[in-house]
């Protein structure tokens, strides 16, 4: 079993490489205020065979872990730079996965341009186990909530909806009919979904209300129309595709697929409304906002069954 | 088995008191910059069997994750607001330990004027585990380090040391002997230990090098003359002992006994070296910093054995 000093000291130090971070020698990390800046923070957390497979590699773990909570910042507009971070290890977890799981945050780190800042590392009788405070600036004053959602706008989406539920099948070997490649890319899709930080800047300039697709489309929306006290009516075959969603939907039936894509969750896009006209290139039109409460989904301009969206309407 | 939406909406809800947290609706939370202040942030995990005792009660496991937390603030001299909270639930944690969970954060939480700001619940195979990031401001560029002890400073401690240490076998039921009220007192020491936050920001105002007092004064003292590239003298009969403590260390080899009390860990106190003449009251005086390195530990002026010290040389 690695010794935890051992392993801040050999993994994790290395990884601290802004000031702020005080070397990990510190207990703490130290954040100068920016004025004219809001700091954004978010906290996810994963479980070995509750959130990935227990054989998933640990430095897409790693960077799966970063990319999840990046993709709250990037919804809000926040620009990241650095995050905390507290592991579990299990006994199995010996040193060669840790350097595994330290190789993934650091890749993604180059990536994102994050630093680590602190944590705590931990060992556990049970499943690995870890969580991640990520932390990012956005123009202050400005960051969207889910709350601002007006009648007249328009509803958006970054990117396609369902890979990564797809992705989390094909990763179990279950959509081998799609072929090797398609198997390939939607397993990517699952294991190392791409935050949209490249669009949430400009997203969070003219959005009047904003989340993350995590739960699913369709519960992400609800959310929205929640929140903003406001009815959001989405057409589900508006809502965009990758070509290897679309060659599974060609196999199903249409209406059932579409709505499995659309509530199975762990997209990471951005789920945004807007007034008509304002949004950024890049952005798929599923919906409007109106007057009223809920979420109203059509397909092909009929109504579906509130009890067939297969969200929870919490 | 309780569903997440509900924890959160029913038992964490209610704690995200300042608008910071926006109702736990927004996935992030918004912190506005305050010129002339940095902010402190420390992160720090707890996993059932590992860092409390199964039986331990919900909601001082709760308040004991805060505070081992709040002591890393203080000795920084942070004035606590907030923290995000993640929580593995596991099957057996169900309605009522989440409520004692809860309502253990809620009762720090007025004791210590925090606010919940946002994270993640999930549920875990496992041992119960969790982490808070705990946020604090501090007079800008003025957060002590453990590397700035210099030559001709004192080194002080703040309360007592060694209660945790002995409240862990207290709640086991090792220490029948020092009467019902010893115990009492010691378990509650080591279950709700009380960080120094009255007594942070004079400290760190005066201060070259803090570090609070979890792994061991001697291991702590260790970090501190590593980091600082000074030697530490420290005087084993000069760390100030609780009545409780002292009346263990009556039944005890004088030595041993001191060296048990030195480096059992879990004080929470703040250790911290300065100018002489400087220390805030409520401080004792228990060594020097002098040129050289490493830490040098005398009893009654005879020096004590390095291979005696029982701390990590890390």
């Amino acid at each position: 079993m690695p010794d935890e000093f051992e392993t801040i000291a050999r993994l994790f130090r290395p990884l601290a490489t802004a000031p702020e971070a005080r070397g990990l020698a510190d207990d703490v990390a130290v954040l100068p205020s920016r004025p004219g800046l809001d700091l954004v923070l978010t906290k996810d957390a994963v479980v070995d065979g509750v959130h990935f497979l227990p054989d998933d590699p640990p430095d897409l773990v790693a960077r799966k872990l970063l990319r999840v909570n990046l993709s709250d910042l990037a919804a809000k507009g926040a620009q990241p730079f650095g995050y905390l971070l507290a592991v579990a290890w299990p006994e199995r977890f010996g040193w060669k996965a840790r350097a595994a799981f330290a190789h993934g945050l650091e890749q993604d780190q180059a990536a994102y341009g994050l630093s680590l800042l602190g944590g705590d590392t931990v060992s556990t009788p049970g499943p690995f186990t870890a969580s991640a405070t990520l932390l990012g600036w956005a123009p202050q004053g400005r960051v969207p909530s889910r709350a601002g959602a007006q009648p007249g706008d328009r509803l958006f989406v970054t990117g396609t909806v369902g890979d990564g539920w797809l992705g989390l099948q094909a990763a179990q070997g279950g959509l081998e009919r799609l072929g090797r490649e398609a198997v390939d890319i939607l397993t990517m899709r699952y294991r190392l979904p791409e935050p949209r930080l490249d669009l949430g800047p400009a997203i969070a300039e003219v959005a009047t209300a904003t989340a993350d697709v995590s739960d699913g489309l369709l519960a992400d929306a609800a959310h929205i129309a929640s929140a903003s006290g406001v009815r959001l009516e989405l057409a589900l075959e508006a809502a965009p595709l990758s070509p290897e969603a679309a060659a599974w939907l060609a196999g199903e039936d249409a209406l059932e697929g579409r709505l499995a894509l659309c509530t199975g969750g762990d997209d990471y896009q951005i789920l945004f409304t807007a007034p008509p006209g304002r949004a950024p290139e890049g952005t798929t039109p599923i919906g409007r906002v109106v007057q009223g409460e809920g979420l109203a989904v059509t397909y092909q301009d009929r109504p579906v069954q509130p009890d067939r969206l297969g969200w929870r309407h919490a």
